[in-house]
């Protein structure tokens, strides 16, 4: 049996007694589980997998446990991957990333929620939402109130062919060369890719530090660890609050291609940017990928005009195999958003006034039921059912990586979808495509699918 | 009217709109008159005076206002002192400070109040008090987790001649030269000179940074504004929480001549120091002063001795005129508490495992009431009976300098204090000295006590 | 015509009216070419190319002007490469090393020869060699007294596979996970590879900084750009001089597979580890590569026991495919460097004590008659054979990339090389070996063998 | 007998074979009762002497040693005074003097002279001088290319009273306040006062780092010490070379009373300013004193009126008892500067445009034949009598306080100097007043006039 101990950082080093114990209490209850298999996702950093299962089995052994002393906590592991030690130690930013976890899961979650309690009275159910994810970056550290904006969003797929993982590297290196920061759902793939280019254009600018944001959740993160160049992990309680979190955080966004996560993003920004109340604030949304990505996006545009309508595309910019014209858009997109900022005095670091529907924020719970609930219809309000398009694309990615939505899908078969003949043709369309690209699943198994499309009579 | 504008730094530029909005508004509300004149004597730092109402009165047309905007606050002051206006802009410094105060006066008054509520089911009231201070001082950024044990706390009068402040500042200097920090109640006097000496010794050390820990109160600061030494204010609600802030966060206590408030403080750490369960847990104690001084001592120290007990000698250690060998002390005393705390794996930063007895944690509320009802005699417990007397100075030291205090005693004559002849007796031998060495007040107005002796019969 | 002006960094930015009259006037002159092609070949930095006539062709347009004005100097581009300019700027890093350029090339080429002089009398030939090269780096930065050892040298091939270089990029990330920094000759290949593999084990660790020092020459800059990596430049005077400043700078070395000029590098270590004198003073010396390289090193293994005698083998060790186990040798390498210099009272971070004979000090001018004059028998010291072999490596490489070396070459044909039978069949087979594997030149072009063996009779 | 070792730091760190050798070599020959005097004078930092025999009669057993071995230099202290150690350890930074004397009393005198010599031919001798004092600067660190001016230089006595202490330490606040750094002469009183009060600006301004310049030269150093506020210490050759550094490292020059030395100081800049080719360089000069100072500057002023015309009136502003005026008046010519620079192109951090004539460079050889020779008439350019009236207070300076300067009067009597009656009867009553003010000597020695006025004929 190998154990290794782990020192608290940050602000995790000064707790009071109750937190302490509390955090050493819910890490051993009922909180055990969730708060073990995601250290294990984060020690495993890096090491490419989809299927959390796998994972976790490998490491059968393995355990955690939060030590509490009177001088605060430390983290003692048994049996950790041998690939997270180097010379005895655990590797610095793994020993970060430890805390972060034991932060958002352990701490966060009973902290909050009792905070949310208490401020009831005083917020709506969606502004309290909003204050929650900003309570939980900001104790992540990653609000940072004297920077300008520049942070690029970044998402695509964590299953992408060299080529998309080499342009993805270069739009990076092109974003580091102007001292762009990135954040990313935090895998691998386009969530590795302009990170590890960002590091290299900020090198060759001698420029100090280059922010490598992930932000993920606990449902993915075993499916999709941490890749091995995210500087600052932040895990939200849900995929709403963890798009919400990209959305206000973020400056600007970039799509690269990838499978029904990526189409999910979009549409969430995109019922977001439908709405009348945001049509002042600026969000610039950029698609991108490398010449052979062209095919993919024609078929990701017409799917969303056909769906909500042609005017949709005056909400994107879709620029083919051009890495430094992706860089100055980006610049340039940074500069508006610096200057509305301004101009309505709001944060640099926390768009606070984007206004997101509780129909985008609500957690959908995703099973058959609600599944074959959604309402993909046109005669509704192009955001509305950009929002249930949203659902639709999350249930997807729920039966196909998620833990409980695998075993979901295993008991009971297929989702079932069903809406307008158009619609349901547009996705069955699209996610053929993306199953012949190989944009679902990094192994090499035959994809299943978890969904069967039906058509309104 | 002249209007300046200053803008957050630190943990207040990051507020959530819950936060924000909860500060604009107390700050407008009852809480208003307290923070305006706390502010107020942050702008007077370094300027001499002990009378709060002159101070008040100087400076009528002032006003300050907490401006909440989307991007998160700003502070407005209408009519600032010219002092602390340096070609245009606020001091630095007293920028700083304002952020402090409203951090502690109108933040944490809220939300600490709050989660105390919340937590009052899993702590004893004692433990809930200890954890507030915790809290207070962690968000105020004064708990360094990874520091060694070098906070030297320094307990005097205000009101003190030109040799006792030449010699504090020497003692600070040789605090420095060895790198140690300095905490004090942050007034004039020796509460500044310790201050002065250590910056000087670090200097000379070329020691990046030496930290000056200003602790005080609503009900003092406006009397005693902070000196313009002190780098980090910290406000605590009362002054028993103000002295558990100071022996939990300092490593060695060391005590220069002073009035009643020192008297105060040195009955507050005996007091503590008496109980069996604190027998262990080392918290140094240097009586110091110049040649001059040594009658003043002589005098304490037969009026513990004489009080307490023979033994109680034991738990001080005094040291006249020889600066070098009260900071070699302050030294050995420092490595003690070092190993101490590595012995029982005690926070570096808060002394956790101090056991205060709730007769020295519950606010003494000083009226004519509660005076007379003081226990001042021997056949007790030697804790009792200095906690006892330590409350029988802070009732006077309230009837001479704080707001409330002064009226009451305007109003309904002297308060009265009577025990057994031997302690009476005591107590007023001291307080004569007091009287006589100019230690009660700064201004040259003749002092009028604020009490009664009475003996027991 | 484009313009940029670049203005100094660093020791540049504050010069004398002597040093800086003495630079633009020098700039001017017959240093002219020299420097001008030298900053263009910095301006290409991380352009793939080994021939620098094309190199030379493709910017005939390119100036550079040092401009005096009395606030020191600037320096104006005039037509640089695009790809060295972002948003109107010259890359930071870019601006570094054209500083870099100008002070090794100009100032130091003016200032050091002068100081020799002065110093001749109290110094023999070698010493002064030595100081010059110890100012030239100093001069540079890239002395750092309080560093406790821990420069890796990696010497290897600019032209190798994929695989090769992977391998390598794996080395330095092991290399980095324990904080090791990477010093190499500073073009493609086995030049960038650990460069950027430290990179990304340093961001791994949390360190701060990962230093990537380059080590060029005039001669051969333009040949081999700095690769994007190296983040600190200085430019040796020539290759003798280069070698051993990686000798005396550098803690360990490691061989990957190369060509000629990686035997030459090999061979000028065995000469000094070979010397009785330095018995005592550790060079650790690795040779490792992927499993594929295997026959490669046997080749060398075998070539350099039948030349040197079998016991050459105790000075290195070969480790095949096992980037982990590289590091780990290095990392004991390391350790033993530390204590030795302790030991001997001996500089961290040069390594004044080693010997270094003139034979391997001097330059060997390469030419057809120097060639043809090298002594390749066995019938001398090991040491002194291992440095003729050097040097018959020297003008291989010389006649296959150097500027001038090519045009001797194609006016007057091959060198000729002869000696022993035994030592000359070795060469051949060795640079036959060097072909078939493609390690002589980058592009396509076949190559065309700039030497001729003959046997002694 | 108490042995302390001191190692090298910053840019002695790191010294070639040549340079520790010629420094371990010249420290002991015949420099090295100059260096250890010094050294002396440096360990006593802070202790109040003026009386350079005193200080070396009561450390006769003290001895300094360089030690040379491989890694570098260390220096070995035999006997240093008690004061200089805390804890065992000599203070950090007299350890920093420390090796700015070996750095400039040793190394430069050797490095600088050869480097001299080699230029000589390229520059005249007064530029050989200016680029000399460049060097040292530059050496020393002094040198900071990236700041703008702010650089103030504060001339005055050593020996003043308590108020004018308090009255500079005010103005030094008002300056640190500003972020104005310091600059002096390095010994007691005026070159005190304002660097102490800068500091404690500086503080409350948060400001991060105040530099506390002293320049002296070899001959008063042991008479003056550095006082314990100096942060970089530069030892100049000669008086000239220390005028010359003050007037082009500085920016705003600011002359508080003083005695013969301040005349001295006032009188080399007056020359300078007086030449028509300085007419458009800016070095704006401020005379202040409190208020019971204001009798002392009618009578420089009328001095100078009267000896170098009304209108050298222009070139100086007084300011009488208003620390903040000055403030302001000395940001007012920081900004003046900082236009001027720009617009001329000229170094932000040497006054390289500045025409200083050989008669103020030229070191002036104090001797009875040469003071006696000084032509003190009116019938000359002004400038050429302010640089005779300079000579002759540097010479009544030396007679005073500088060794070989004590020992020559005490020989052959005083000094005599003649001149127009006008200008010597002006001398006298300047000298009477000083006497009468105690602007003379620190000790309470009656002082005894080390020259003698004669009117021409």
């Amino acid at each position: 049996m190998s154990v290794k101990v782990v020192w608290p950082q940050g602000s995790m080093a000064l707790l009071t007694q109750l937190e302490a114990d509390s955090i050493s209490l819910n890490s051993r209850g009922e909180l055990y589980d969730l708060y073990r298999n995601c250290s294990l996702a984060v020690l495993n950093s890096g090491n490419l997998t989809d299927n959390s299962k796998e994972l976790l089995e490998n490491y059968q052994n393995f355990e955690i446990n939060v030590v509490r002393n009177e001088r605060g906590l430390k983290i003692e592991l048994i049996n950790p991957p041998e690939s997270s030690i180097v010379d005895g130690e655990i590797v610095s930013m793994l020993q970060k990333h430890l805390f972060s976890v034991l932060r958002d899961i352990v701490l966060t979650n009973v902290a909050h929620k009792e905070l949310l309690k208490l401020s009831s009275d005083k917020l709506s159910k969606s502004q309290g939402i909003t204050n929650w994810i900003f309570l939980i970056l900001r104790n992540a550290g990653a609000l940072l109130a004297d920077t300008q904006p520049n942070i690029a969003v970044c998402w695509g797929g964590h299953s992408i062919s060299t080529e998309e993982y080499n342009y993805a590297y270069k739009v990076g290196k092109e974003l580091g060369l102007r001292k762009i920061d990135i954040c990313t759902g935090c895998g691998p793939g386009i969530m590795e890719a302009p990170m590890r280019g960002s590091i290299m254009g900020h090198i060759q600018q001698s420029a100090e530090y280059c922010r490598r944001i992930g932000l993920t959740e606990p449902s993915i993160i075993a499916a999709e660890p941490p890749n091995s160049m995210v500087s600052e992990l932040v895990i939200l309680p849900d995929i709403e609050k963890r798009l919400e979190a990209f959305v206000r955080l973020g400056h600007v966004l970039i799509v690269f291609p990838g499978g029904p996560g990526t189409a999910e993003e979009l549409l969430f920004i995109l019922g977001i940017k439908l709405l009348r109340e945001n049509r002042h604030n600026p969000v610039p949304l950029i698609l991108t990928g490398n010449d052979k990505s062209r095919p993919y996006f024609e078929a990701l545009d017409s799917f969303l005009k056909s769906s909500l309508g042609d005017e949709i595309s005056r909400y994107y910019q879709i620029i083919i195999n051009d890495p430094k014209a992706v860089a100055i858009e980006v610049s340039k997109g940074l500069e508006t958003v610096h200057e509305h900022r301004n101009l309505v005095h709001e944060s640099y670091c926390f768009n606070w006034s984007l206004t997101i529907p509780e129909e985008l924020q609500k957690p959908f719970e995703v099973n058959h039921e609600n599944m074959s609930a959604l309402d993909l219809h046109k005669d509704q309000e192009p955001w509305k059912l950009a929002a249930a398009l949203r659902r639709a694309f999350s249930g997807i990615v729920t039966g196909n990586v998620k833990e409980y939505g695998i075993k979901m899908v295993a008991e009971k078969g297929p989702f079932t979808l069903h809406g307008d003949k158009e619609i349901i043709d547009n996705m069955d369309k699209l996610m053929r495509d993306f199953i012949a690209q190989g944009r679902i699943l990094l192994s090499e198994r035959k994809y299943k699918p978890c969904y069967r499309f039906e058509h309104d009579k």
